[in-house]
């Protein structure tokens, strides 16, 4: 049983990548922490709340940055819709934020265990940033650095940059730049897991979660003008889907630079695969996608399966 | 009284400017916060403690960041010494740092007692960088937020950038994007403080504080290339006098922006006082130095009066 | 009969697209004006001079910028040979160049035939910004305008940089800036032109073309590791190609900015394939190989065939 | 009797100081050549012949670039009206340009006579540059190089720039990375030769000189905002006294690099006096300004002695 720590900004792919971690056998979800990202932190904090009680998971939310590192704030809500979760409107949550912060969170938590906790960042690093700033020794106490973002090729919100970095590149220049090995799961692999009508044929049996999250998510989700061919790309999955079975992706070892001073490249994450003596990250390239989906299937079966019924109207 | 919270990274001059916080009757120092900057993190906060020992302050030391917000860290130990404070060695601290991270010590204090305290940066800003990011409600609770830092004409660690903002770029432009108005003493201010020999002169009869602090830590200081003929600048001092004596200073309003991006002016503070309506500073233009030096002086006597008789051998 | 206009580097694959332009029944060479790149300008020169000599071109080879627009000169001899063309020597050149400087030649070549020009640079673009910005008007008097360099997924000499971009970033610059719409073959154009083993087999006929020339040179460019697994890419010759046979290429159009200030960055070309109105390129993306080869191969025949014996000893 | 070459982009205090020039006992004026700067080249250009004929000149006037090196073109015309010269429109000129580029003419003249032409500069470094990429020889051939630009303290098209440099910081670049020791006039030194009333009351008996061109000009540049106070500085007969009297400047050797990649400070001279080893300036610093104001009018009144008469109506 692997014990995963997740900061994230829900967002669509957010509520997906959640959910197959809550769905996972192999994971213990130990905390959910959030930034401003796809949406602000006012959307992305109650998210996280109401999926975790939609879903039934029984684990803190602590909130965290309100904004970049350094630079204004960008959102991307006309991929994730104004509030994060296209047209869906979950309940309101029951419970409050964790009352610690998100960096206090992350670093309490992982020093308390250390070597045990995987760490999955899948919004902008300005949480995780800060908290290398606040405790270096982060990078020693965490089993793993996993990141969904950048890409080694074409970004999205710019041609050469990628969202997630794009949106904090100060932050993802301190990040990279720390002791340790990042995990990368850019554009070049997620844009491998789209939720195809193939794939979303699979999810048709799933009640509540389906009916009410998945469907309506995805069809927003997916009208997106870049996703409406090939399906939406459902990218933070991946990250978690790593933590859970890291043999369904081919990875190669890497020197990622994050630029943060060009005036057409800001955010892009420069990735140098000859560097040999100077990498700092491990970078998915290929997708096992038939396991993958299956992975994903499985465990949106078992949130199904255990999610709480309907509040009574 | 005005209560004063004091991040610094001492460093010979910020030796000088807790003097005068601690020996002026109108100021109580609420803490003192440190930050990696003319030397690490590793002498900065025990020069801390052991100054506020020596002086006799009982005083909360919380340390703070070991690296700038971004960037890989520069010292000034060429010009403070190795361990910071020239050759003096003052004996070890008794007192253990405060539990808390500067971040946290700053925005629990100025949240407890909101318009109450003024907050003085007289090192690089990513302690102030990384608690704006924390809490960004610390604009609204300051009751004045002063900084030693910059220069409207010329730096010194490059020609472009003064040594507390060329340290750190990118928490100074944080900072400066904060919406509070930064009262600014630069370089163009602090060269008007100047320890002469006449200055100096009036230290003589101040005991122990005279012959085991400010002489050497003048000597060592006066000796480096750019104050040999005017004298050593007493930069961080300026920021604590403004708070106790206000009149002592023209000022004149500004916008200032960070230079971040550029290849040979980073860290310098682009200061446009024909601005107008974006102005967020207030920037120090002129000294009276007779009036600096009375206040100066008289603190420090002060603290000759009131420090602890010298440990016995 | 189509006029070409060829600013080169030569280097190895200028080489062959210089045979490919002479070999064309479809093209007249009205002029070679070189630049530095691939070698410096005191081999540049020299070899296209020598080149036409060998492949006999009565042709007048106008020398151009020793060095780049703002920057210093970097080449790429580990990829061509110290001198350009690995370590093939050929005869020292009877014929000089031309009186005119590059730049002088190009500006006096295209506004003496209006329409007329098919102005083609395969090196760094130092001329062709030096004379836009000597007489703005090439842009109407020239029939098209195309290049080699770039990339719009991953460069060469760095991972965000092709060689004759980020030889000269700011040249690229204003080449794509000026009111004409660059025809752009770069590397994810150019790495589908390899020379393969197969393709290598067809030019076994080509007497002293093959053997003072082609093979020595291309087992030398072949060495290079990037090379290696599938043959070299014969770059310039695609541009050219283009000139004789626009339908062997998929074109897209596109918005490209050279990215002139990143830290890591510097010299990509910035391609946005949905900007619309924007536009100011034309980017070939797929090759018709066949074609492409045997478009190579009948030229190079009709240059074996046609070029002098061999100087007697 | 030296020789001068006067690039230029008149203009007012262009105007004055070609006056300067050809007023002077000391100075032969080899010719005048344009560049766009205060305005655009299509009055510069015009501007220049016209006041050639005015002061009674038989001088080649050669058209330069018409914008900058990389960047788009920026003008100063709120400083010098809309065709340059304030609200003075001077008769039409009867003489053409000179039909060599100024970049040609340049060249052509200094490697005429190797040794003897003072090259001075007084508006963006575009020519030069442009001279410096298709001859760099001319560093050798030329006597001096003199320019009127940058700054070492503040600018006045930005807080950081000084409008030559600010307009073309590239071209700048190069200028100053060339092997020549430039003699920069800068924005300190000029800001010391004001036109005050005292000054322009020393004017008052120039006839045709002061009531057609110097009266109505430094009227119209006076009354800018930054003019007000001590009246306009003229900026650029500084550079050409200089050529004339050298021992009317203090100067002093230094490092200059311009800023262009900075995101407030681009077109800054960033100039370091503590560089040494790598000097490549001599920095005027202070101005003899009652010897500067003879020179100047005993130049004036010999221009007003020998002009031509006023056209009959």
């Amino acid at each position: 049983m692997k014990r995963i720590l997740l900061d994230c900004d829900p967002g669509i792919d957010d509520a997906l990548a959640i959910a197959l971690a809550h769905g996972s056998p192999e994971l213990e979800v130990v905390g959910l922490t959030t930034v401003a990202g796809n949406v602000g932190l006012e959307h992305t904090t109650p998210n996280a709340l109401r999926l975790a009680e939609f879903y039934g998971m029984d684990v803190p939310v602590a909130a965290g940055a309100q904004r970049p590192l350094v630079r204004p704030r960008h959102t991307a809500s006309t991929v994730h819709g104004s509030t994060g979760l296209g047209d869906v409107v979950l309940p309101e949550a029951k419970r409050q934020p964790h009352p610690e912060h998100a960096v206090d969170y992350i670093v309490d938590t992982v020093s308390a265990s250390p070597g045990e906790i995987s760490l999955v960042a899948v919004g902008p690093l300005t949480n995780i940033a800060l908290a290398l700033r606040k405790e270096p020794r982060i990078t020693e106490w965490v089993r793993e650095f996993v990141i969904m973002g950048g890409s080694y090729t074409r970004g999205n919100v710019t041609p050469a940059a990628e969202f997630n970095i794009g949106a904090d590149p100060e932050a993802a220049s301190v990040v990279f730049e720390a002791p340790w090995r990042t995990v990368v799961f850019g554009l070049d692999l997620t844009h491998q897991a789209r939720a195809s009508a193939e794939v979303r044929e699979r999810f048709t049996g799933l009640g509540r979660l389906q009916h009410e999250l998945l469907a309506p998510c995805l069809d927003f989700y997916g009208s997106n003008r870049q996703y409406r061919e090939l399906g939406p790309a459902i990218h933070d999955a991946c990250a978690v889907a790593y933590v859970i079975s890291p043999e369904l992706f081919t990875l190669q070892e890497a020197r990622i630079d994050v630029e943060t001073s060009g005036r057409f490249t800001s955010g892009m994450t420069v990735t140098d695969f000859a560097s040999e003596e100077t990498n700092n990250a491990v970078v998915a390239t290929a997708l096992d996608q038939r396991g993958f989906w299956d992975l994903v299937t499985d465990a949106f079966e078992r949130v199904a399966r255990t999610m709480p019924a309907a509040p009574s109207a």
